[in-house]
């Protein structure tokens, strides 16, 4: 059980490194990446940082070049500067080659991106695999641009480098695996970002702190798309003997919603788990298929790697106007929303980390008034737990597992699981 | 077929025989479950009659004490005697201690229940495990109750002796058995207990006139949980080993309702005659799931039991107000009521005896012209029965049983045994 | 793809066919028979046609005694003709026996047929193994008849003979059968009959001019039921060994619905293609079951024939109100509703022929924008065709086929054909 105080503690700490690691300026490479996984380092400090070159190739892609924006800006030939880097990360184009040049309103506007229908919104848009330059603005700024010539100057390169990741490895009573992934490649976004390595963060001070732990967990921070994709061509024969179960850690943060994203056939252990706990957790829950797909499990799932992870999410990506906006700010998520994200990853563990076959010792119905368990007096109506223990109990038949019968009857399983502790205890359950 | 008469004969039958069984003091054990059951035998002079000592152990139970009550009252100081055995069996807590003294109506008040939201209902309490007195009374005659000092009277004791059951077995064609339970220890409730034994009397009347018998069948008269544990410990691999289907025969006494309880985990042969004979026998069927259980099916479906039980009930214990109560009288019961209950274990009998692979001796559609079946002249529409015969026939692949078959053409299986008998004389069907 | 000009031609010929055919006074068996055959060779003159004697044995069944219609008329004692075969075929009974007599009014009527819902309505009415003579009329004109005697002429006889079928196999590049069957035995009605064989001359037609087959094509034209009995019963385990999709062809005339009608057990080849196709092809689909079959699937979908067949039809026989009336005729079809007939299914052709397992041959998504598919700037929002190609490319793992996988994209499988094709060239995707 989880106190209130515990839950004030982790909120707050989530939304705190949150608040520091939103003004980096992330993208797939580049010292974005390496400075927001040293700052994870602080608070894990046994993360691994690993680095893979530019060129290297992973299945059918290339590990593209480091990016390294230094400045960008865009001037009108009055001197007016209407668009500046330093305002806000998402004013240039991710990946963004240098320029340096005079050009009229008409030729920037081909280089500009905007979204009328949100035109208080910045943008982000990126370009990882054609090189152009660009920058991302507010319609309502666009469309104040005057006429004439605009002086456009983006400070950056292309260079060989490398790709880093982070990586942890925290051994269990098994080499079972679960697997936990996020990634770290947008730049001063809070939901569709930051939220999941924050999550990822908490989770791992939990797991760390389990008096025991049945599986080991890998705890990935990548790159989305590319990072997985390496991390898949390096480590793929492994993780597919090991992982029995794993999540995809997105969008975690905003107090709206929660969501449920299946892996590509559905029905795997994380699956069963991610949905018996989003049942029980909260309010409505919607449940998406793989044909909403977004993040990485478009890696992990996909035909021939197919490792059994899911998502389970707060608003989901993609489904949320400010998804891939300036407004995904620090204002759209909050410590309720990160907590509820980390809640149910949690709980999914806990149920993953306790999905015995549960099976009672002595046939009939045992005599639970004898081991004061049961009411004494027979009347109309038990209580709601002795009913939940019978329930319980009549499915302990060693054929299903606890997430089965959390399901059959109804309780949430971290309700069944105390039970089940108490009952083994009586010698009335093995598992 | 069933003729009119017969109905009304086999109705007035069972109603009369939980008249003359209602005033008798059941409990699990002790006289009234001796008296109940030589009054069975003189209807069913086959049934043999079991004793269990005290003391005996079944799985984690131990039969009890028997209980003996002989009388048992509350007076008032002033002399009024407020309850009183002698007026109404459900007045004595079931297996209250014997208790001789004077109390106050503070203490008296901590032996009583009574029923705020049913104020005109005596409950119905036991305290089989734990040593206790008590009375029962209604919630209005517990608020008269005036200030002062009572003396309380129980005469009774709990001494060791036998638990009885009854016990026939009526042997068939084959040592496949099908297997009806009861039970036989609630003293003065009419649907909540005399319904079941009445109605089991009126099946076995029915099952010795039958003609033949495919299977055998094992009828008990149980006290319920621990009479059924008691039974199941001494011949569960018997039972194992030549169960085929079986119902547990309870609350089938009144005209309100149909309800169906199935098996622990469903799908078992008589689940599956339970579900056809109700879909067709009358107008609302409640099904409920196996979290609603509450009679012996909890012990004959339990993990490592597993007997292919289930209930087709009228209204369902637990879900109607006079259930374990006073109210639950000769009249909330009635002929039209038994019969009812009576019909669907006995049309779901005849099901499971008739439940052959039906199998076309002829390939494609046979020309049915000639031998009369069909009609010579073929105009829009066909008369439903041939619709019904046709269909039937479409589907006697070797495949499918008969009950699956009746599902999938919409017609109740007892229409449908005569056609595949009419098919099989003319020799186009073979089972 | 279909442009319009070829679609015009497509429907104007079928629907001509239809016209041409209307006329001809056909049955069972005799000259009507061999009449529509004949016409049917003109556009496909590799069509054999086969006969099969009198009285040859069939299964269950024996083949009738040829029918041969040449006048009938009714005649008033007052001379004026009431009812006369030469104004419309179906006003004399399908295998009347010859008749010359006198019988008055009451003896008349016991050989009339008329329906009093549809007043205007001449029925279609059969004896065809019971020997008797009839008039089927208008119910207005059978109330209009006046008392007294009528002469009754029918000159007919019943002589042994043959049946008559035409049969035209094309073969493919495997023994695989897909097998298209039609009937040829009903006189003077448009959407219950010469629809069906309209649009299996046209799918014949698109069948040849297609550049390649992977399947051998069988196409039936067969009098009902008993064609279908005779042809099984000659042909029962070639079919089976072979057949491994197949349709009824029957009731494709009319723009009012479109109707499905699965196999007996369902879910065959067949009945995958036609329920995926009738998803996307229009607006409603009626879906019926095996208990409203009434065509030759009832032979060729019977116990222990069990080929892969089903229907996919516009208004079902039975259940629009003009069926098996004179008002089936040449205005309830039209050339939009055999059109329509005719696409669906050529398009569960195309399906199945096209039904393969496909495989990507990368691990993780392939990088599409190297080669041109995909869009090189990443924003919210990809354009439907690239989300459906990522889509089908997400379940090329080699275990779903090309109908499974539609079925899950959401997508009719005409346009992911193409898809799988471009990425076959592109080596991304084997099969």
């Amino acid at each position: 059980m989880i106190n209130e105080q515990e839950k004030n503690a982790i909120s707050g700490q989530m939304y705190n490194w949150v608040k520091d690691l939103f003004p980096v300026c992330r993208s797939l490479t580049g010292p974005g990446v390496r400075e927001t996984l040293s700052y994870i380092q602080k608070v894990v400090p046994e993360l691994g940082v690993k680095a893979v070159p530019s060129g290297s190739l992973a299945f059918d892609w290339t590990v593209p070049p480091e990016w390294h924006i230094r400045d960008a800006w865009v001037e009108h030939e009055s001197g007016e500067r209407v668009i500046d880097f330093a305002d806000h990360n998402l004013h240039v184009l991710g990946y963004s080659t240098a320029f340096d040049g005079t050009v009229s309103l008409e030729e920037l506007q081909e280089h500009l991106y905007s979204i009328p229908e949100q035109p208080d919104a910045i943008p982000y848009v990126t370009s990882y695999y054609k090189e152009r330059w660009g920058f991302c603005l507010t319609h309502e700024a666009r469309q104040r641009l005057k006429p004439g010539h605009y002086h456009v100057h983006v400070d950056s390169d292309l260079t060989p480098g490398v790709l880093n990741y982070g990586e942890l490895v925290l051994p269990g009573e098994t080499e079972e695996e679960i697997l936990l992934t996020t990634y770290v490649c947008h730049p001063s976004m809070a939901n569709n970002e930051l939220s999941g390595p924050a999550v990822l963060m908490a989770l791992i001070q939990t797991l760390k702190d389990m008096p025991s732990r049945k599986y080991t967990y890998r705890l990935l921070f990548l790159p989305e798309t590319i990072g997985s994709i390496v991390y898949l061509s390096q480590h793929l024969e492994h993780l597919q003997q090991h992982v029995k179960a794993g999540f995809v850690v997105t969008c975690v943060g905003d107090d709206l919603a929660y969501s449920y994203l299946p892996s590509r056939k559905g029905g795997t252990l994380s699956d069963r788990a991610a949905q018996h706990v989003l049942r029980f957790i909260g309010s409505e829950v919607t449940h998406y298929t793989w044909l909403d797909r977004g993040s990485d499990e478009r890696q992990f799932c996909a035909p021939g790697v197919d490792l059994p992870m899911c998502a389970m999410m707060r608003s989901k990506y993609g489904e949320y106007p400010e998804y891939h906006t300036s407004l995904d700010n620090l204002d759209f998520i909050s410590e309720a929303g990160l907590y509820g994200g980390y809640l149910a990853l949690r709980r999914a563990i806990e149920a993953i980390e306790h999905n015995h076959y549960p099976k009672v010792t002595v046939l009939c119905e045992p005599q639970l008034g004898k081991r004061g368990l049961y009411p004494t007096i027979s009347s109309k109506g038990h209580a709601d737990h002795v009913r939940a223990m019978m329930n319980f109990i009549s499915y302990c038949d060693g054929e299903m597992d606890l997430i089965e019968i959390a399901e059959r009857i109804n309780e949430p399983i971290w309700e069944i699981i105390p039970i089940m502790k108490t009952l083994n205890r009586e010698g009335l359950i093995t598992y």
